[in-house]
């Protein structure tokens, strides 16, 4: 297609731009001392959850806070608020992820206590979001057991691009045949060295090695 | 964002080029009679594992082909190889979705008989496969019931586009609390009228439904 070339080079610019909010978005989040946390996964792995699980945890002792990407529907933010913690929904019409300049303009004009930790909860998509930095201090990718083994061979970048993983759903693995191994394998392929947690938001298991994960990042 | 007006013109372009390949492509396929299906899902959601059966059940009676997209490795191919049938990977790098052109070169070099059916899996993505024709005749979407009863409202634009729907995973249903009444109402607010069907590939469960439906427009 003749046009191919021409859309890359828009595409650089668009991330090249993305970049500049990103970093002064940073140097603001460590100005204030908050610690920011991304989450990407595939639509339907359990990301929200997650979230409204790790939220309610941490909201006894934390200043927590956070906002959520949808392409429609303000359903997360309803979801996410039950746990008390202020949250504010993205709409983000067609476009497949967030990017820097929807935190900052989604954090401009909201009156926000000082936070320990704010959570960015992005599109559903394993694609879009990999080459979008947000400003945050931790990119953890979730991929639920009910996915397959294979996805982080299929998704490589966005694997490649995530902090830390976390297998969602782990009570529904024997049931679904999920094998562990195999995943942890394929992650290790792609991410040598990647820490993988596994969790059941459902049960409540594992979310104390998250917390711990956590809390040493943010003294650290 | 400056740059963003331009990069919608030459979304545009990208898109009109592509009607254009995929209404050559619907040309040639239906003069060759073959019937292209198309299926769309999240990724995980169980669109190879549908296809692997569907061709199974579809070979002895029928002349069937299948091509796969996705950014990386040839698993998927291999896998539905299995069924017999002849099977070709598109791999598409970082681009989150097949477009026509790739449709058009990976038939280009492929000497295959003359078929009943072709089937095109997409890359596994709510969001970037909307917007390209493929020239199919149908085109199929696919939700597992471990992603929750919210996703065609969170992704519309995907329901909106394809023609029949397929609840996945159906033997799940009941372990994670799947409301199937709920999903459908969803579905239907998208898409009214849309017709839903319900299988579980695993336990071989509705796929009669969905090859008698099959069958129905392939004569029509």
């Amino acid at each position: 297609m003749s046009t191919q070339p021409r859309l890359v080079e828009v595409r650089k610019n668009v991330l090249k731009q993305n970049d500049i909010v990103a970093r002064e978005l940073r140097q603001r989040f460590h100005d204030a001392g908050v610690f920011v946390v991304s989450l990407v996964s595939s639509p339907g792995s359990g990301k929200t959850a997650f979230l409204e699980k790790t939220l309610t945890l941490l909201r006894p002792d934390f200043r927590v806070a956070a906002l959520v990407g949808d392409l429609a529907t303000e359903n997360d933010a309803a979801r996410l608020a039950r746990s008390g913690a202020p949250v504010r929904q993205i709409t983000t019409g067609t476009l497949c992820h967030l990017e820097a300049a929807m935190i900052r303009d989604a954090l401009t004009d909201w009156a926000m206590e000082p936070l320990d930790f704010l959570f960015v909860e992005n599109v559903g998509n394993l694609v879009c979001p990999s080459s979008y930095d947000l400003g945050e201090n931790l990119r953890l990718v979730l991929l639920s057991v009910t996915e397959g083994e294979d996805k982080p061979l299929k998704y490589p970048t966005i694997f490649n691009t995530a902090d830390i993983a976390v297998l969602t759903k782990m009570d529904l693995a024997e049931a679904v045949e999920f094998d562990i191994a195999a995943a942890e394998r394929n992650i290790q392929r792609v991410r040598p060295g990647m820490t993988v947690l596994r969790v059941s938001t459902r049960k409540g298991e594992g979310m104390s090695d998250w917390l711990t994960y956590l809390y040493s990042l943010k003294k650290s």
